[in-house]
This record gives C-alpha cells, structure tokens and sequence, in this order.
C-alpha cells in the first residue's frame, strides 16, 4: 500500500508594495509573502480532484486585496488577517503566512526626512510567520540575516583533540555572523511593532555586551536574556553560521599581526542552531 | 525557569574535489558536505563548558582525510563513513552528513572522452543525507535544482471560485517547475549509484509521460511509481514550485498566440510539497 | 559647462519562451533577451523631452511580438530581427540585442525523447548579441559560465619572486574556470547554430588536449586555434576565472596527499582576460 | 597572421577585515579587493614565459600586508598604496586597484555605542577605483547597489507610439531603483572620506526632491547637480534600472486602487546608463 504523507501547498514570493499617502508625509510597507494550507487537500494528490484546492492564484489575489485594507500597521497584523481568512475554509486545518519586511528609511534632506522619497536599510530582514488553525493563532517574530560581527571577548578553548584537531586553542578571535532569530508569543494580541523593537534591541545588546566561549554558549545567553526580559516570548530558535576570520599569517613579510588583519571567509563555515524556551515550572 | 530546546551544531560548506588518477583515465569526485552532530552538548551552552564539542574544524580536517581513502564511489559510502565516525563518540545521540555532488562529464576529443579534462554539467544536483544513531544508520537520496518542463498534457481546472479568483481553468498549460526530491532507503546497505540512476530515470520518465491535472497530483503520480519500482525506497519527498509560464497576450499587435508565446516567471510561484510512502499494511 | 557623455537605455531581463509544435515533437527556445538603443537622445536626459524615447515597454512587447514568427532557428537570427527593427528607426544610431539561449533537451523515455518533456541542461549558457547601425550589422556569440576542469598537464612556473612571494612553483596542478567567451563574426550572414556548435567543440577539445604554463596561455592557445579553425570568426575574447584547488594538507593526519584531494575554493580568485584577434595582415 | 589584442590580469574578491584597536573603541576596514595589471606580459600568453608575471598571489599576498600599515583611513588611501606599489614595476603600464566597502556601526547599548560589536548596515556599497599610470594616479569613488524610492513626483509621458506600444502615459508612478554611481576625480589627492560623504549626501538629496519626467532625467537632474555643487568631481556615470512597480488591478474584488497597492517586480526592467561631465569649456 502506498499513501500520502505530510504535504501542504500555496504561494511564495508574493511581492507587494503598500503606500500610505499620508498628509505629513508617506510611509511604505514593502513586504514579500508566502502562504501555506494544510487540511483536507488528500483527493487533489491521490485523484486529481481540485474541487477543494484554493488556488494559489487566489491567494495572491487575497494578498493584494488584504493589502489595501489591513496592511498599515505591523506586518504581523497582515499575516494574522490572510491566515485566519484562508483558515475560514472549511477544507483548511492550518494556514501559515509567512513575511518577510524589506527596511526603508526617508531620505534626510537637509536635516529633514523627505516625505515622499526612501532609500532601503539593511540591517537584516525582519520577518514575521502566522499560524491559524481552528483552535487558534500562533504568532512568530523574528529577524534575518543580521550580520554581526565582534572584535573582543569571544573565545574558543578546552574542546576535546583526536588524530583530526589541528585548531589551535584561542581566548581572542573575532566572532562574525549571519544571524537568524525567530521567537514565539504567548499571546498573538500585542503591538507587535513595539515588542519587536524592543527584542531587536535587546538581541543586539546581549549580543554587544557578552563574553563569548563559543557560538553556542552566545546562543544561549542572548536567548535567556530575550526570555528574561520580554515575557511575551515563549521561545526563541537562533541559527548562527560561524563566519570565520583568519588571522593573515604576515610572518614571510616581516611583518608581525597582532590582531589587525584578518582573512574574511564565508565557505566552509561553523553552523549553531538552538531553541532556547520556557521550562515546564514557568 | 528558561532551558535549552532542540540543538545542533556542525560545519558547513566542506567543498572538496577527489582525483582518482586511474591508468585509464582520471575521474574526479567534487563534493560539498555538511557535517551535524546531536547529542550531549547542553553544557557547551549553558556552562560554556567545550569539554565533549568536537570542534568544527576537526569536522573539516575529518571530511579531508576520509576523502583519500572513502571518497572512490558513490557519494552515500563516503557520507556513511564520516556519520558512523562521528557517532562513535559517546557524546554524540546523531551524526547527519549531507552531501552534494557536482557533476562532470570528460570532454569529448574527436569522438572519444579526454582522459583529464571535464565539464560540469547540470542537470539537477545529486543529493546524498545519512544520519547515524547508535542504533543504526539511515539513507536517503535524491535530487535538487532539477529544471522541468511540460508543453502538453497539463491543465489546472475544477477549482472553487470566491471573491478573489480570477485564474480562468484550462486543460492546456506549460508546466515548469525546478524539483527537488528525496527518498529514504529501507536500507543503507545498496548499491547507491546504480540503485540513485534508476530512481533518477523513473523520475524522469513518468514526469515525461503522465497527464497532470495539477502539482499536486504529478507529486503523487512521480512518486508512487517510484515506490512501487523500487522497492529499496520507503518514502519520497518531493518541493515542486510551479514556474508559471504565462501566454503572453499578442493581441494589441494583431496576432493570435496558440500556445506559442510565453512570459516565463520566477515570482511569485505556486509551492507543493508532499511526501508520498509505504502505507502500514506493506 | 556640463553636459551629457556616452549614454544608452534599454529593457533587460526579458524572458520568455517559445513553442514550436511540430507533429514529430515540441520544440521550445528559452531565452533572455536585453535591448539597448543608443543615438538621438539627448533631449530626454538635458530636457526631460520624451518625444523621441521609444518606451522600454515597447521594446519588450516588441520582443514577445518577434517571437511569433522570427524565434523558430538560431538565436542570432531572432536578434538580427530586433535589432533591425530598432535602428530603422532615424533617432537610432545603434541597437544592441543580447540574448541569453537557456539548453533544453527531450527526456528519455525508454529510450526514446520524449515529444513534450523536457530537462534544463546546464554546460554553460549560449550566448549572442546583435548591434545593428544604419551601417550594417555586426554578430557576436559565444558561450557563458563554461565550468571546466583540468587535472593534469597544468603548471604556472618561471614567474618573479618578490618580498611578498610566496607561491611554490608547480608543473601540475589543477586548473579549473568558469570560462566566458565571445566571438565576432566577420559576417552577420552564417548558419548560426551550425557555426557555433562548431566553435564550441573545438573549445572544449583544446581545453582538453593542451598543455597549460599559465592561464594566460591556454586563452591564447584556445583562442588561436578557434581562428585558425573557424576563419567566419575576427576576433574572440575569453574571460577566466582561476578558481584555485589548493592540495589539501594531510600530514598532520599521517596521510600522503599525492594529487588526491583538494580544497575547492571560489574566493579570492586570478581573474585573465584578453582578446585573440586576427591582425592586420590577414 | 593571428595577434593578442587587449588584456588584463590580476585577483579578483580579496576579502579582508583590517581591525583598528583604539584605546576609545575598535575601527574595522571590511574591504573586497580586486587588483588588474596591464602592460608587458604578450609574451606569457603567446609564449607562456612567466618571467615577468607577477603572480596573482603575490596580489594577494600584497593586500593583506599593506592592509597592516595602509589601511587606516579612506578605501581611496589604501587603492592607491597598491597601485602605486604595482605600476612601480618596470612591465607594468596600469595597474588598477577596485575596492568594496562593507559598512559596518558600532552596536548602541544603552545610548551609546559598544566599543567592540558591530552590526553590517546597508545602504548601498562604497566603492573606489584607483588606477595608476607611470604618468599618474586617477581616483574614481561611487556607490553600487543603493536601493532608492520615490512614491511621488515620477512620471513618463510623451513618447512615440507606434504597433508595439501598450504603455499608458503617467504622471504618477512610483519610481524605484537599485542605483550605481561612480565618479572621478580631478586630482588624486584629496580627503576621500569627507568628499565621499559629501557627494552621496548630494546624490540623495537630489534623488528625494526632483520632479522626474524619466529616469533618463533624473540621471541628468543628479548628476549635474554633484559636478555643480562638487568641483572635486569631472565626471560622474549612472547605472540605474527601473525596477517597475505596477499598480495591481483591484477591481475584481471591487476595491478602487487610488496609489495604494503595487506589485513589485524586478524582471524584466529598464535599464539606463549615461555619463554626466564638465564639457571642454569649464
């Protein structure tokens, strides 16, 4: 016998623009979604039967239109309408939007933001991914591709050594990253724009303000600190690639390197993932 | 009370080449891995304690080494080996080595195949996973970035219509779609690259040869007859995009367009993923 | 005084395909197509005056119009047809149409092609641009993105030491690149597809078959003989990256590495490029 | 008679991090470098004698060393050490030197900024080009991949319409590109950190506050406006796509788009690209 597992299907790479011409000035949400259903879709594999298959199409279409009315504010607030919209559906048991925010500023114009004229940021992605199923809403924040880097206070040292182990020990590298946090509320009901603000800060405080013996002892610090300090956040899953930086060996040229100058590499690279969350007493 | 989730941590991006100078002619094994390790490491995180961390440098010297002596044949041997390495460490629960394997073709010299100069070719890139437990090895194999394209026998009808459908239904529509897919062996003791070709050419030839009344269906359809084929695979699972390719609209210039003019597309895309596998009752 | 230098404007990324339906089997022609006009412009930068500014919406309706009926054979010929069509215009002074040809090919089905399924190939992108002036037209192609691999009959030896030389000197290494070449044809009248298989094969064979003392020299002996071979061609420019395998060091692990493995790296990289031209003799 | 014609060489995505230990706080140069020679090297690719090609990694080799002592202040400083250091060699005739700039801010903590973390920004890449020359030194500096937006002021309007042309006319469109813009200097010799910010201060402020009739246009309005306000500056060359925003079609769902929702598509694009200068008058 030969059946059908887990599968879900819908559209990604939805790619819109929202203006808000407001009269002291526009504001822009510029956003790219993806959205995934989930339910009774089994016939459409096994039968070719498309009688319950919301198009993916239609969900571009419902992207766009929810674009008009519900995307003003917290890209969150826009993911949670599209996905309890398409979780109406009968044949639906979850719907998953997932968004990434693209980051514009005003242009400064003599010391004044322009009101009608941007120019994209890019410290990282925000993105934000919404789950509704009938019994409920998820809601997940986070933040991609936020490149760090950390020039002291980071470490590498007591690891085990077998015939392979060439790495030296060392009590100062530099640490870089290509940081990706997602965490998880408690409660989809928040100012979704304001806590993210404010976790984001923290992130990079911690991040900042710690004393790394390894990538994944970094991990867990700025988890349990993000925990610690926003109680909105159940959880939080990192993904930190180790992007290394190799001391130049300057030595054929005369030339000592005391720290200075580093080769910048992105391939091969460490990769530490982790979830660090609320325990059972909480 | 804040505690540690799921975690792993390894390296990444190990790109390395394997020359077999045979008599005969050379032949090259090009591959990039990716080492993971599960296990004992809560402490690496909590207590910044390196102790039982293998360091990801000695993953990469590892994958080297083992490539002089366990990189001749078929890519899931040389993955095999390097998991069951790692997991005979007793601080290690999983070892998932995954691989992917570049492909060249010798250069054709006036009919005959050079004996050491190649081109690399691209139809899809081969894919190798193998996971290590101590209680046994499992492997998985497949394909990614595999470019397709139907020109007859795909439609897309049926489906319910709302406010926000505007797609018409046609039995007449290119079908392109960049697949990627990978199955499971019941077993990790086969012979892989025969065994990877033959799945290869069923996929191939049953995308080649069925009508498809959607994505959805076509998954179902490539990967049933794979099971039922081959009876090494116990699961298969496919990510189909759906690269639409519009009829482009002639008619402001005073010609028709019969299936002939295509606006091809990459965002946004439809995205199907399923996994089709043996039912209890095989 | 301030005033407009060399300036062009056009519409890049046009991608489309063609189907031709023939009985015995579908045919398709995938290309990316960019269109640029230079000539009698000016106004539209100094003067925002439009009057003469052929819209680069037009151009591309124009391309997927052209493709009805002047994309059935080679390449060239459907960018002959653009860029003729531009420079008939009397504000064009030149047309320039460069096309991208993305390789199909029928799937095997028991071994025969398949009519109407089809497997994206990946040896290097064909490539071709048109400039058409009220003086004639002029044909370049060529081959983009070429990934080749030599591993032996390789060196690079004999250059100058300096304070900061550290390079070893070798007869054998392996060479590999990512090989773009064009060439011009002395006449934009030739059987394009015949033509170019033609010179791509004796590419690939002197690629093959030479002995290497530099990257350098292989442009030159694989450019000279294209020339020598193919007298349509005047000129042909080659661009190669020297993406460096490095032996990898196995000796910490007590293994010899006698031309076995390598560490594959794209970055840094030599970059040669160079033109191969016949002179005014000939 | 078959000849070389125009060539060069050189190493290409030297990536390296150059760390300044002040007492008050870290520095960090994150520089990607790219260096090409011309002059006296037919013979290496005619008669592959290297015995004056200086080796590719000794360019590298170069770069890391001089990046200890010379790398300090501007891009523009450290692009000329190594050309000047290069075209100092007798079979040199141009060297030219090609650097990247990542910018990187100190982390706020707290109000003020960490003086050893730092977070990757975006707005664009830096970049400067230095050419040497026995007969001198030419510097250029731009920016490459500055996303700007306008949501007002952008129109196009009174171009030709001939069979192809679909296009409405405008006076309200949104205006979106990734821009690269480079300029060069009149004397090498200047402080490049303070006119650099200078210049990209102009070229935004510009941007934000035009009325632009084409991209065309706007090319001209901003770069005549930096040679006007920058005498430092003789010329300056735009590369601008008109990545398109279409107003997406609302009225299936009975919904007015008065400005509201655009979709944002990158392909295919306008493409414009012209050189603003000071004519022989000035």
């Amino acid at each position: 016998m030969i059946e059908l597992g887990a599968n879900r299907y819908g559209k990604a790479a939805i790619h819109l623009v929202r203006v808000h011409r407001d009269r002291a000035g526009h504001r822009i949400s510029d956003v790219t979604v993806a959205i995934a259903l989930e339910g009774d879709f089994e016939r459409s594999y096994t039968d070719g039967d498309n009688s319950l298959v919301i198009a993916t199409d239609t969900m571009k279409n419902t992207a766009y239109a929810f674009a008009k009315d519900r995307l003003a504010g917290a890209l969150e607030d826009y993911g949670r309408a599209l996905a309890e919209h398409f979780v109406a559906f009968r044949q639906v048991d979850r719907a998953t939007v997932s968004i990434r925010g693209h980051d514009w500023a005003a242009i400064d114009v003599a010391g004044a933001p322009a009101r009608d004229a941007f120019v994209r940021g890019g410290e990282g992605t925000r993105v934000a991914t919404v789950s509704a199923t009938p019994g409920g809403t998820t809601v997940q924040a986070g933040v991609d591709d936020l490149v760090l880097l950390k020039t002291a206070r980071s470490g590498f040292s007591g690891f085990p050594r077998d015939r392979y182990t060439t790495l030296p020990e060392t009590d100062d590298r530099l640490m870089a990253t290509r940081l990706s946090a997602i965490w998880r509320y408690g409660s989809p009901d928040l100012d979704a724009d304001l806590t993210f603000a404010a976790i984001r800060a923290t992130l990079l405080e911690v991040f900042a303000d710690h004393d790394s013996p390894s990538v994944q002892a970094s991990i867990w610090i700025i988890g349990r600190e993000i925990l610690r300090r926003h109680e909105e956040v159940d959880e939080v899953r990192m993904v930190l690639p180790n992007l290394h930086h190799w001391l130049a060996d300057l030595t054929p040229f005369g030339l000592a390197n005391d720290g200075e100058v580093y080769v910048s590499t992105t391939e091969p690279h460490g990769l530490i993932e982790a979830t660090v969350r609320r325990g059972e007493d909480t």
